[in-house]
């Protein structure tokens, strides 16, 4: 493909919603805004962020994804490390640790405690999670309408083998994702809370009533596939009149960033750009994509995505830059024929 | 005076308890402690710390002289500073601000948000403020039993003409001390809740069953004040066998440290050695003090004193170091008489 960047400016849909994890969705979506840019449209973006990574620390409510995101559009994230803020400091979690109190393994920086500090207190106050995610946005002002994916309580766990105990147990995400650095046997990976929760304010709507929905190169089973859990989503997603696309985070059949192969395996899918696709499957048979992005060193799936009724096309998929990101999401766009 | 320091050991007391509030308090007790080092003895020290000056900030439990104690005798304390931990940082704080989140007045480091995390967490989960102490101190060995003076909510609250709104009301002491740095007009203190509270446990006890109550150079309106409002404690300094003696704050008609000056005004106290000591009273008409120790500048007030049936004697009352408090220590126990 060519650079768009150097290409004539490009009608874009008037309104793009993307479901989102952390890291890989943040990245994208700053994409999503630099082809925004380049284009001079006032396309509107809309984030439904993964909330089933969200913690109580401490007392302090944590949102990972919803705080990666905001962080990283508002310009606050530490882009070396891709998650938390920027300058950060550790001494509150050394004194924590220093008291003995448990979590020692989670990454609660001093600034990013800020964040958390009034999220909790205005959760403790009676406001719901996206009242409250929109307040933070005051500040951010990401560019993006963000929105948490629920009000309710959902907690993505995981079921490992517990190699403290030698027992069989759930553990939060969390503890999996970064105690274990997902290197224990794992089982299941279940959603608590999903069944009895209901989308938050605007989320069906901002699926329904738009021209494009991406699912970004966020882990298919805990970040995208937490906001899938959602009662309503899945429905919304296959009865919307808008194409909904993603871009795969499996490149030469391993994962560009995070641990989706051990996520992968413990849903028993095979770690492949191709088979990523299956999984969310093409709408017209029950599934919610209609479209699908994979590297260039997995032309060869391409065949293979289209035999399973889902449009595919082949470009690079690094996103070294914005730019490089924003050329991603052009060809997104060219494949849906937007 | 001779030093102790150059001086036989001598035998004290078996148990000490002291009625604390935060910097001046907790440098007095160091020189306790250091007493009891160079006499070689294994004499009990309790203190009973002030809690009226508690606030909850951003959510979290703020206990400032019962951390100022904790930290000083725990070796955590900005020994410059006076209060707050040593090599302290102001991320989270800053970041409140950057929030616009109330109130951005308060010097809430990242360190010590860690201990009002760990205490909030506590509280939350039901345990009283006295069993959170005991934890926290299990970290900080600040070798005195710690004791709040009570584990209800009592909150000094100071009415003042407030300059922003031009009305009379009652504030938060640390918003009329740290905000407005005790410079506006004030009219009354009062603590409020201290009428339901009861004393925690062990307060009364440790008044009635010791050998020696001690009244440090703490804030005599709102610090003591505010022990001594606690129902019982009056009853129990009056009642308990051991002598109870003091040490002014005020020298040569000024405050040492802090502004007791102020609060002196609100309540109607002469700014003297003589005249705090006349407002504790002594025991036999009443008050709370057999005795008590001025600086050798206020050696002529002495003879007052000592006309409202209190003892008294004049000597070095600058906390320069802690053998210069062990001496002021020493001072005390020769004026009582052990």
């Amino acid at each position: 493909m060519t650079s768009a960047s150097s290409g004539p400016a490009r009608t874009l849909p008037a309104r793009i919603t993307v479901l989102s994890g952390g890291v890989g969705g943040a990245r994208f979506i700053q994409g999503v805004l630099r082809l925004i840019e380049r284009s001079g449209a006032d396309t509107a973006v809309t984030v439904i962020a993964n909330t089933g990574d969200d913690i109580w620390l401490h007392g302090l409510k944590v949102c990972p994804d919803l705080d990666t995101v905001m962080y990283t559009l508002g310009d606050g994230i530490d882009t070396e490390r891709g998650w938390g803020r920027t300058g950060e400091t550790w001494h509150a979690k050394e004194e924590l640790a220093a008291y003995g109190v448990e979590p020692t393994w989670f990454g609660l920086g001093d600034k990013d405690l800020a964040t958390h500090l009034v999220r909790t207190q205005m959760l403790d106050a009676g406001y719901p999670l996206s009242a409250v995610t929109e307040a933070l946005c005051r500040r951010w002002q990401p560019g993006v309408r963000l929105l948490p994916m629920s009000d309710d309580r959902i907690e993505t766990h995981v079921v490992i083998d517990d190699p403290d105990t030698d027992e069989r147990r759930a553990v939060h995400f969390q503890e999996y994702w970064i105690r274990h650095q997902a290197n224990v046997p794992a089982h299941a990976v279940v959603q608590i809370g999903a069944d009895e929760a209901t989308p938050g304010p605007g989320v069906l709507e901002a699926i329904t009533d738009t021209d494009l929905v991406i699912l970004p190169p966020s882990n298919p089973v805990v970040s995208v596939g937490a906001i899938l859990a959602v009662p309503g989503v899945r429905d919304a997603l296959a009865g919307t009149p808008a194409p909904v696309y993603g871009v795969s985070g499996i490149v030469g059949d391993d994962h560009v960033r995070g641990m989706a192969r051990q996520l992968l395996g413990i849903i028993g899918v095979e770690v492949s750009a191709a088979a990523v696709a299956e999984h969310y499957g093409a709408r017209a048979n029950g599934g919610v994509i209609d479209g699908w992005l994979v590297d260039t060193v997995d032309a060869g799936a391409v065949a293979r995505i289209e035999a399973a009724g889902i449009k595919a096309n082949a470009v690079p998929l690094m996103m070294t830059d914005h730019d490089a990101t924003a050329d991603m999401v052009t060809a997104l766009l060219d494949l849906a024929g937007l």
